[in-house]
């Protein structure tokens, strides 16, 4: 871009939440530390025109709580997701007090993306379940054995879950190593799919060496995986977005937010709950957002369960919406009240309680409750 | 691993700060949820023996403050960088009052890494700087064009500078594509290098789409380029590993804090400074670790700092000491008070000060004042 050419008018707007006093100078280090990291006094006219923030909006609630909104040029991201998220949070990501809470992105930056191959709709054909929630589950506990996993997987199959994942935390462990397990489960839950005439799908992780996850994706195609779990917190958004947009892979992606609390927990800092498990997931190609429900092992509130999902299903540019996958010490008793909560476009997620008692009767079960509503 | 094998005395060493009550039950859900993420007491019982993790201590300073340490047996990492971030970090991230303060590595895991390539020793040889501290800067603002960023390059390697790094911030933006400007840096710098005989290094950024990192790590080297940046914190910590430890590419590389801050900031949750920008950092091969110092910009504390550096240059099993770049809005001013809280083995970084006044003064004022040490 020539010096002096008009500026764009679709510009990136993100609103940062500041706990302190005189948010107009923070506001003026973010605007430069996020694109010239340079004293802007010394920039050229023209950069500081064009390429550095412009603070549109400071609201203030008291003293030390306000709401600062700054607009970027698209072009500071190069169109490139890892540059997008390095000005988002790249160094702001090393102050205090300072949080993300509002983020939108015009449809000209959005149009870069693919987002969700599938999203709800692709997904529900895939899996012929034309409106009700999806039921899935993880393939645990770490240490057991390949073929244990792939029994595991074919009962869960025959039940008639949509969607059979590895736990995230398998990886290539000793007990079951990556290939020798994708093997027998694609196996296991193609044989259980030619029994039942059903579609279930088996997602192992992609939690493997930087180099080895693009060939891995195909790898598990070609053994017969009919999904992928990424963890974006672990091997980063773009590797979700390669995988996703990758039209020689062409399966349906489930996100896991491991290692991504620490952009979300403290109140003061990160980023919303909404924008990284709903936004940016979905930005780089999710179908689905796993995230922990309330009620469970974790402290997610209701306010960040929905605020993940109004976030996943909002209009954002041309891109699918994704099912949320409410989870994490979810059992069969909370089905009823997860689906009153998070609607039909949910792909419902109990793990380590369907192995309390019988797996099969469990699996039965909440395949049952699922598709009574 | 059968069933029963005697178990391994190596292990990983994990100590978390909690801030709560009932420290106990906390650590048992920890070491549960980092491994199996399964009900302890549904698991086998030889799963429970060799894959969860075992509470080792339990130290409480008070009601609420307590330090846990959970032992993990090295084969739940599979031996890889991503799986072991999963078992350091991953769900347990999404916990609020869980820090992470000490890390353990034994010889037998660390030995599955190669860690700095060059480390401190290996980059004094490449750059003949026997004794000396580094003397780096970066390149900005963006938005210059890649013949204006070149010239800049000349002007600092001219002077005697040993490491000209892109702007963490630098990507593919319109104004000066990555190609373009490696291209023209890298020239530029080898140009000035003829004239001096010296041997300055530009190293152009790694913050590109996960499909082309490797790529362009060869291409930079192709085109003279003499050290790499690498920001783990968005392209994950195994794009580090992998371009580390890759011999066909063998340039030392600059690690650069960009997002990580959302790992450190926190003091109730997250991870201590120096594990993420020291030990993690290290694990993962580069050679300088780039960090915030005291009085800049940002909110790092001395004894933050120098706990990154104690973890930089601790014995770390056969892993090379890395070099640290205490940066973030320093000036000449500073380099004395730097070189003492750090002492030689750092690689100072001034960046944007250089440009207040003329730049080739200041240049080789910052080269005359390090060397006068």
């Amino acid at each position: 871009m020539a010096n002096g050419e008009a500026l764009k008018v679709d510009r990136i707007y993100v609103t940062y939440k500041f706990t302190g006093e005189d948010p107009k100078s923070i506001a003026d280090v973010i605007r430069a530390e996020q694109t010239i990291e340079f004293p802007y006094e010394l920039a050229p006219s023209w950069i500081q025109e064009e390429v550095v923030g412009k603070v549109e909006e400071i609201s203030s609630s008291d003293k030390t709580s306000h709401l600062i909104t700054i607009s970027y040029n698209p072009d500071v991201t190069g169109g490139e997701l890892n540059q997008f998220l390095n000005v988002l949070w790249g160094n702001v990501s090393l102050f205090p007090n300072v949080k993300i809470v509002g983020l939108k992105l015009p449809d000209s930056f959005l149009a870069k993306f693919s987002g969700p191959r599938f999203g709800i709709s692709g997904l529900r054909k895939l899996l012929g379940a034309e409106t009700r929630p999806l039921v899935s589950t993880a393939l645990k506990p770490m240490g057991s054995y390949a073929q244990t996993l792939a029994e595991m997987a074919r009962t869960l199959a025959l039940a008639g879950f949509d969607l059979i994942k590895d736990d995230h935390s398998l990886a290539n462990q000793p007990w079951a190593t990556w290939k020798e397990r994708v093997t027998l489960i694609s196996r296991a839950v193609k044989e259980a799919n030619a029994v039942t005439g059903g579609k279930s799908v088996y997602a192992p992780s992609l939690n493997l060496p930087f180099d080895q996850i693009v060939d891995a994706a195909h790898t598990a195609k070609d053994l017969g995986a009919g999904a992928l779990l990424i963890l974006p917190g672990i091997t980063g958004f773009d590797s979700l977005r390669k995988i996703a947009s990758d039209d020689s892979i062409a399966l349906p992606i489930q996100g896991h937010p491991a290692m991504l609390g620490s952009l979300i927990t403290s109140k003061a800092e990160g980023i919303s709950h909404g924008i990284v498990l709903g936004t940016l997931m979905r930005l780089a190609g999710a179908d689905i957002t796993i995230f922990p429900n309330i009620g469970g092992r974790f402290a997610f509130s209701s306010d960040h369960c929905l605020d993940i999902t109004e976030l996943s299903r909002e209009k954002l540019g041309k891109l699918n919406p994704m099912f949320v996958a409410p989870a994490g010490g979810m059992n069969l008793g909370r089905i009823p009240e997860m689906i009153k909560m998070y609607g039909n476009d949910s792909a419902l997620l109990i793990g380590g309680a369907l192995s309390r008692g019988n797996l099969a009767d469990n699996a039965a079960r909440m395949c049952e409750l699922v598709r009574a509503y």
